[in-house]
C-alpha cells in the first residue's frame, strides 16, 4: 500500500476534481441532493455530510478513493441505505459514494450456474432475473425490493431461508473490490472449488464496507426449486414450539425457513391488525410458520409429511398448510405485519439479533424477558428460529417519552452477556456498523480484535473507509 | 503484533527450552526420529530439519511458538503427512511441530449439529464418530485413514462428495488458534449465523499453515444420509460424456459425486489391474461413477430416476446400479485403482488439480492432452467433474529416466495458462504448498498478490510460521 501525502483540504477544488472524474451531474453537494443520504434504517439517526458522488464504474471509483486518500476524505459506500446498524451513516462526513448507477446485471451463465452483475444490483431484481432462466439465488433479505446486492455482501446477509440455504456467504464465488489504495482486485475466481492463495473473498464478505468497495459480484446459483409450501402451527407454550423446532432440526428434512413467533408478538400484531388472524386464540402462546421449498413434487411429499408429523405431536391443534398464494398469504399474515406493528403508532424500537445455538433458544427467549421486565421494558420477540437468530425488539412508546439511554445500555448489556454465555454472538445477519460496536468487546478478546483491527489498518493505513464501523 | 528481540541461536539450548514445555520424550533430534517427518506425499521430495516437537495442547504451543519467535526459529506445523503440495515439508530446516497428540474428540453436539475436536484427530475417525451419533461430516479425502482434521482445513479439502456437499470450508464453524504470536484466538462461534467482525475463520481455512497453527476445530454437521446408491455409465466418446455432466448438473438432483475417467485412465487401470472390468470394452472411451445419497427414499427414488434417464440419453450400454456394497466395489474397482496403477512400475507423475468451468470441462481435457502429446508427455485425467476439479496426471517413466524439468515446467505453464484462459484456477483442492507457488502468479496479478503477502507478514512478522510456503 502506498502512503500519498495529505494536502489541505479546498473543498470546492476537490468537488472540481470528482466532476472530473464522474461528471458535474453526479457530484452533489445542495443539501436537498444530500439530504436522502444522511440517513439509512437505522433508528432515527441522521449525519451531515459534504460530497454525494454517484459513479459508475470500478475505474471512476479507483479514481475518487485515490484522491479521497490524498486529501484524507473519508468515504461512506452506500448501497440501498437498508442497514439498521447505521453501516452506509457517514459519522465523520466526507463522501458518500452511492453504487446506485453500478445496477447492471452482466452475466447469467445457466451452464456453470453463476451470475455476474454489478454491486448496486436491486436484490429483487437479481432474484427475478436469474428465476426466468430456471435458477435460483436464495439469500432474499425482507428489504429486498430497495438493498443492492452489494449491502447483502457487505453484511453477510441472511434471509427467512437461511434455514435450508445458509447466509449470502455460501455463494459468493468472486468478488471485484476496490481497494482503499485504489487498486482494483478480484478476489475469487467463477469455479466451484478454488485453494490458490488466501481467501480474500470471505475477507470482503461482512467486512461492512471497511476494507474497500465491492463493485462486481459473482454469485453461485441453484436450481429453482420446483414448488413451495408453507405450513402454520400453534402451540399452547414457547417450550411446545422449541421442542418441535429441534425435533425438525434432527430430522430428515431441511425446511427453506421456521419462523418463531412468541406470544407477545403474536399479541401486538393482532392488536394492531384489529381482525381475527389464524391460530391467535387465547390458548396460542407461539406460533411456527415453516416453508418447504423442493425440487421435486417426491421431496416435498416426504418433507411435508415428516414436518407435520413432527408438529403434530406438540400441538392439540390442527397444522394450517397452504399450497396457494391466497392460503400463503393468509396463513404469513401476521408474521408479515410484526414490524408495521412495531412502529405503529410512533414507537420506537432496538432490534437484537443476536444469534444462540438453537439448543439455548428457548432459555434465550425466556432470559431476555426477565431482563426486560426488571427494567420496565415491552419485548417482543420473533424470527429465524432453526438458526438461532431471533428479532427481539425493545419497544419504547414515544408518547411517553424515550428510554433512559443509561438503563437502554445495561439492558442491550445484559441481553448480550446473556447471549454469549449460551455461546451466542451478537449479531447474526445486520453486523456491528455503528449501533453496536461498544457492545463487541462483550464477545471478543483483545487478541481478536486486535487481529481484525490490524488487518483493517493494514488495508486502510489513512482510515478514510468507513470509518467509525465495526470497532 | 509485539516484536521480540532476536538471540543468537544455541540448539542445544533451545531444545532444553522445548523439553521444559512438552517434556523430554516429546522433544527429539535423533535423525532415525525425525526420518518420517522429512516428507510428506509430494513426489520423492525430503528436507533435512533440526527439532521434531509433538506438544499436547494450544498452550504448550504457544509457549514453543513464542520461543521460535525469540530465536527466530523456522516452524513448520504438520498433521497427517498426506498433502502432495508441501505443504507441511520443513523447507527451511528448523522445528518441525506434528499435531499427532492433539488427537481428542471434545463435544459431538446432537441437538446443535456441531462437532469440537482437536486439529490432529484422524479424517476418519472423526467421521465415524459423528455418524454413530446419527450426524454426517462429508468431507472426506481420499486419504481420510490418515489426513488429520487441521490438514483438511488448512488446504480446505474436496472430496468425492464435494458437487453435492461443498469443501471442508462449508463446515468449519469456529477455529482455536495459536498465532505466531503465541496468542491463542478463536476465529468465531458454534452458531450457524454470525456477523461480528471480519470473518477470521475463512482467512485460515486454506491458509497452508502460514498464518497460525489450528489448534481445535468446530464443524457443522448434517443429518446421516439414509442411503448411498452408485451407478457407472460407459460412453462412446469423451463429448457425450461431458454432455451427461452438464444435464445432470442442471437438473433437479445433486449427486454427492460425479468422476469422470478418461479414456487413458481406463486404459491404464486395467492394464495394471490385469482383469476384465465393467464397461471396459473397446468402444468405451469414457466413463462415469456417480453417487447418490439422500436422506429418504422418496428423495433417493427420484435422484435415482432422473440421474439414470439422463445418462441414457448419452450412451448406448447399460447403466449399472449399484445398492449393495459389493456391487459398489465391482463398479467402483477402477476408478479406486487408477492411483495404483499411476505408481506401479515404479512410475513417477506429477498431479495437477487446476479447477475450471463446468462448462470447460471437455475442451480442458483435450487441450491438455494437446499440450503433452506435442511434448511426449503421458497424460492420465480423471476426477470430480461436476466440479470442474479433474486430477490430470503427468506421467514419466523412472526406468527410461525422468523428464527434463525445463520440458516440465513449460509444459505445466502451458497448462496453468490454458486452465486460467477457460476462467479456471491452479488448485481446487491440493493447494499451492511449495509445488506450485511459482505458477501462483499466472493467476493472481501483482495487487491481489501483494494483498496476500501484506496478511501474511502482518501476522507473522519474522516469517516463521511454515516458510516458503504459498508465496
Amino acid at each position: 500500500m502506498k502512503m500519498i501525502q495529505k494536502e489541505k483540504i479546498d473543498l470546492a477544488h476537490i468537488v472540481s476534481l470528482f466532476k472530473e472524474i464522474s461528471g458535474d451531474q453526479y457530484v452533489l453537494t445542495d443539501p436537498d441532493d444530500l439530504y436522502h443520504y444522511e440517513r439509512d434504517q437505522t433508528l432515527n439517526l441522521n449525519f451531515n455530510f459534504d460530497i454525494l458522488i454517484k459513479p459508475a464504474s470500478a475505474q471512476e471509483i479507483s479514481n475518487i478513493v485515490q484522491l479521497c486518500n490524498q486529501y484524507s476524505l473519508p468515504i461512506t459506500p452506500r448501497g440501498g441505505g437498508t442497514g439498521v446498524t447505521g453501516g452506509a451513516l457517514p459519522l465523520e462526513a466526507g463522501v458518500v459514494l452511492s453504487l446506485e448507477r453500478l445496477n447492471k446485471i452482466i452475466e447469467i451463465n445457466k451452464t456453470d450456474s453463476y451470475v455476474l452483475a454489478e454491486s448496486g444490483v436491486i436484490t429483487a431484481d437479481l432474484c427475478e432475473s436469474v428465476e426466468e432462466h430456471g435458477l435460483y439465488f436464495p439469500i432474499r433479505p425482507t428489504s429486498s425490493f430497495s438493498s443492492f446486492i452489494g449491502g447483502n455482501v457487505a453484511e453477510n446477509s441472511g434471509s427467512i431461508n437461511s434455514c435450508k440455504y445458509g447466509t449470502t456467504s455460501r455463494y459468493v464465488l468472486n468478488l471485484e473490490v476496490v481497494l482503499p489504495s485504489g487498486e482494483i482486485i478480484w478476489t475469487g475466481a467463477n469455479v466451484s472449488k478454488n485453494v490458490t492463495g488466501l481467501n480474500l473473498t470471505q475477507l470482503f464478505v461482512g467486512s461492512e464496507g471497511i476494507l474497500g468497495i465491492v463493485t462486481k459480484i459473482v454469485y453461485q446459483l441453484l436450481p429453482k426449486p420446483k414448488s413451495e409450501v408453507m405450513l402454520l402451527a400453534g402451540f399452547k407454550s414457547l417450550e411446545d414450539a422449541c421442542h418441535a423446532i429441534l425435533e425438525i432440526k434432527g430430522s430428515s428434512v431441511f425446511p427453506s425457513g421456521v419462523e418463531l413467533i412468541s406470544l407477545n408478538a403474536i399479541q401486538l400484531t393482532t392488536a394492531y391488525m384489529e381482525k381475527k388472524l389464524p391460530l391467535t386464540d387465547p390458548d396460542i402462546q407461539a406460533q411456527l410458520l415453516i416453508s418447504l421449498q423442493e425440487l421435486s413434487d417426491a421431496e416435498m411429499e416426504h418433507s411435508l409429511l415428516t414436518t407435520s408429523a413432527i408438529l403434530e405431536k406438540y400441538t392439540e391443534r390442527d397444522v394450517l398448510v397452504a399450497e396457494t398464494l391466497p392460503e400463503k398469504k393468509a396463513i404469513a399474515e401476521l408474521r408479515v405485519n410484526i414490524g408495521n406493528a412495531l412502529t405503529a403508532d410512533h414507537k420506537y424500537y432496538r432490534d437484537i439479533d443476536a444469534c444462540v445455538p438453537v439448543s439455548a433458544l428457548c432459555d434465550y427467549v425466556w432470559g431476555v424477558e426477565q431482563i426486560c421486565m426488571e427494567s420496565n421494558i415491552e419485548v417482543i420477540s420473533f424470527g429465524h428460529a432453526i438458526d438461532g437468530n431471533l428479532h427481539t425488539n425493545l419497544v419504547f412508546d414515544k408518547k411517553s417519552g424515550l428510554v433512559d439511554p443509561l438503563i437502554l445500555n445495561e439492558v442491550l448489556t445484559r441481553i448480550y452477556r446473556f447471549a454469549i454465555s449460551k455461546g451466542g454472538v451478537i449479531s447474526g445477519e445486520h453486523g456491528i456498523g455503528f449501533l453496536q460496536k461498544e457492545f463487541l468487546p462483550l464477545q471478543l478478546s483483545n487478541s481478536e480484535l486486535n487481529l481484525m483491527i490490524s488487518i483493517k489498518n493494514l488495508i486502510d493505513p489513512n482510515g478514510i473507509m468507513n470509518p467509525g464501523k465495526i470497532f
